[in-house]
């Protein structure tokens, strides 16, 4: 599978891309336009991102449920910009059980219509309030260009979807979730995120607020991986959520949504993976330690497996994701870029000689050639992996964040942002800019404002674009 | 929610069965035909459902993953007996990012098509064989008439795909999962199931030999709760399934299909419910112990609200799953039927004599009155609680099969079996019929042929509708 050099990030990103997602064996093309197949060792990482995210979801007091596949089409209708944000991607059952539909059905771009709507039967006073919902499920947007994990026409993932009794604690649900997304994102994926608001023209169709937490991957594009929106009344509004407040009167719920997709899988990806192809987190590798057996005659076969074999159950009895690569027939070198290749943070050798000296060989994924490899007594080896494992999970984190630092820069004019930008690097701007004058920028740069991140100077300054005094800082890239 | 009392099962099983989904909150009805939404309660349990099962199928070596949403129209087409199955069936997407497709998608009914077509390009030799491969996913059959989680046009499953090699290795793949089907059933569900192998007329769409597990629900009708099926070769024809052999020649593998679905929470709620409500399985119950702090004055609130508090961290640290029904505005009563309704093992009351004495009552959900209700030291309770939960778990297998084996009789003469059936009862009578016979006998008594039981009388006998020998008896029932 990796007989073959993988292009260079810097000659080709986008094919270095696609090459380490098929060659990884992470997906595979699929039959259906821009549709592919998760393959078990992709879908295991996905798994890991399901747990995590779900783990913290509970722990907040979220319950998952089930809505249906299908929307009536007429639903759809009800909030006016979300009909205008979707209309163009909805894929549209009109046959169904032989015959035509009266009303075609519409397959899930996301469910706030739906959800809305069973909202506004289940929720009947303050007592009910707070609602909160999650729902692991598959989404269809047809979309014209797709890539792989960060853009097909289905895709797997979470939304979230609360009712609440005031305006606070809406908006407060509406920012512990981007939190709970921003900790999974760098404690278990590795991934420094940048939190922030959208300016109005990216925000979710029909969203009051939209939050993001955006990503820098190694060819310097940003890639919002998650977002969290405060839908003030507007869908409470459209589907007649109200409830009997304390008082005894009548009022409609604010409500939010939040959604995190596969889309993290190829933020994995792009974040750590390197010219010899994918180098995963260890909370979310599929296999933290790989077992290479190395022997060259068949009489020291059977002692090195034997040694493998107990290694591995140590492993296993500690908790650590081990597999032990004993196919015939393949070099261990072959072995080596192969599991480097597939990102394995930790690789365990044992050869005969490691055999008689009850040792062995680690070596790690983040950090190449002799510097990262390391003799160690059989007797500490689960323990050494452990810890080497903590410090992988800490360097890719460091690592990312470290690039991602190095290649923002602020911009105290329009002129600055566009040669920034060209460069491919991320501009901090002020910015008080009309929609017209953000969707100028990036007509003439690519650009687009990513976020308002939390995180601001102390003082305002000046709008880059119209001179005019602005609050706050946005960060301009080109983006996924 | 469960003011007044629920239509007893006697009087009408299938209105007590609605009533039951919907008034312990399992599901809700949804805008779409046929489809219902899943609420928490009821998910928790599909949650138990996927964990049990796949915790096991990863134990033998299958790994998940996920394939598309829409299967190509011409797909379904391949294999003859496969689209003649499911042709009625099908949901289909015509339109899509607001033009008309080229050739319609169809929302998959199962994926053996799409996961065929996939496996034909990832199979080249011996040495990927075998392949087993599982998805967790969402599936549509248009059925005319629907009832939650027994049968909707939507709904939750598992789908297994695996090749092989040969022929024999498909049999014990498809033998294996059927075993692990009825091992989750019996001692996670504690639903007893009887294992046997489908008739011809009753064959999964293009299988050559289908396997099931049958349970008997509480109004004796039959439910079939999980199929295995032995594909042969049909599909890997369909879909030139090929592989290189150890001698160098190419042969078509051998595969397997086999599915679970939300169908068994509908069997879990059938066989384990009564009169008053769910009786959960401990193992998958959401909730195993409720508390439900009484006192009648305010100055007694604390002192009981402390004592629960200090009891559901004990439980909660003992990894039981518990819930304090703290509700200010309900009296104990309501709280108590509420639970019973909605069939938590385990309840645990503590009021202000249970606070002085160091007490706490017990009450079994499956043991009614005060015969299933006991004083327990404070200082105990968790370790009792643990060995009531391995009572009432072991309690209602028990019950279930002492129920379904007082239901299920031995039939000589077709006469006896049409008597049998007519009671509501199951019929078990040698069977060499025809596909017109056993055709005629579910035309004239409703019963069908539920499986041929692995578990077999030592000597054959003689079919009750053709007089010619038999080797093997057939249960006849009724069935969902």
């Amino acid at each position: 599978m990796s007989e073959q050099a993988v292009t260079a990030q810097s000659e080709d990103f986008s094919r270095w891309y696609n090459e380490i997602v098929y060659r990884a064996d992470l997906a595979a093309p699929s039959p259906v336009r821009g549709c592919v197949i998760i393959k078990p060792y992709g879908y295991e990482i996905w798994e890991g991102i399901k747990s995590g995210l779900d783990r913290r979801f509970k722990a907040t007091g979220h319950q998952n449920a089930y809505f249906p596949l299908f929307i009536p089409e007429s639903y759809i209708r009800r909030e006016a910009q979300h009909v205008e944000g979707f209309s163009p991607e909805l894929a549209v059952v009109t046959h169904a059980g032989g015959k035509e539909l009266e009303e075609p059905l519409v397959v899930r771009p996301t469910s706030e219509t739906v959800i809305g709507e069973a909202f506004s039967d289940w929720i009947q006073s303050y007592r009910d309030l707070p609602l909160l919902i999650n729902q692991w499920s598959n989404v269809v947007r047809w979309e014209l260009r797709t890539r792989p994990f960060l853009r097909t026409a289905e895709f797997l993932w979470q939304e979230g979807h609360t009712a609440h009794a005031t305006h606070d604690e809406a908006e407060a649900e509406t920012r512990q979730m981007l939190d709970i997304y921003a900790d999974f994102a760098s404690e278990d994926a590795a991934i420094p995120v940048i939190k922030g608001e959208k300016s109005r023209m990216e925000r979710f169709a029909g969203a009051v607020r939209t939050y993001t937490i955006e990503a820098m991957m190694r060819d310097r594009r940003a890639l919002q991986s998650g977002t969290s929106h405060n839908l003030g009344q507007n869908f409470a509004k459209a589907f007649d959520i109200r409830y009997l407040t304390e008082a005894n009167t009548q009022d409609f719920c604010w409500t939010t949504s939040w959604g995190l997709s596969t889309r993290m899988v190829g933020a994995v990806v792009m974040t750590h993976g390197d010219d010899k192809g994918l180098r995963l987190p260890p909370k979310l590798a599929p296999f933290q330690l790989v077992i290479v057996p190395i022997y060259r005659r068949d009489a020291q076969r059977g002692a090195v497996l034997d040694t493998v074999e107990r290694l591995r159950q140590a492993f296993e009895s500690a908790s650590l994701r081990v597999h032990v690569d004993d196919r015939e027939g393949q070099s261990p070198g072959f072995k080596f870029n192969d599991w480097e290749m597939r990102g394995v943070p930790l690789r365990v050798e044992i050869g005969p000689k490691d055999v008689s000296n009850n040792n062995a060989v680690l070596a790690r994924r983040d950090v190449p050639g002799r510097e990262g490899k390391q003799f160690v007594s059989q007797d500490n080896v689960v323990a050494v992996a452990q810890e080497l494992l903590g410090d992988i999970q800490r360097n890719l984190l460091d690592d990312a964040r470290a690039f991602r630092d190095a290649h923002i820069h602020d911009a105290s004019s329009y002129a600055e942002l566009r040669a920034i930008v060209a460069e491919g690097e991320w501009a901090r701007v002020y910015w008080d800019g009309t929609d017209d004058e953000e969707l100028a920028v990036k007509d003439e740069t690519g650009a687009t404002i990513r976020c308002f991140p939390f995180e601001q100077p102390d003082a305002p300054g000046e709008c880059v674009v119209s001179g005019r005094p602005a609050a706050k800082v946005a960060l301009f890239a080109k983006a996924y």
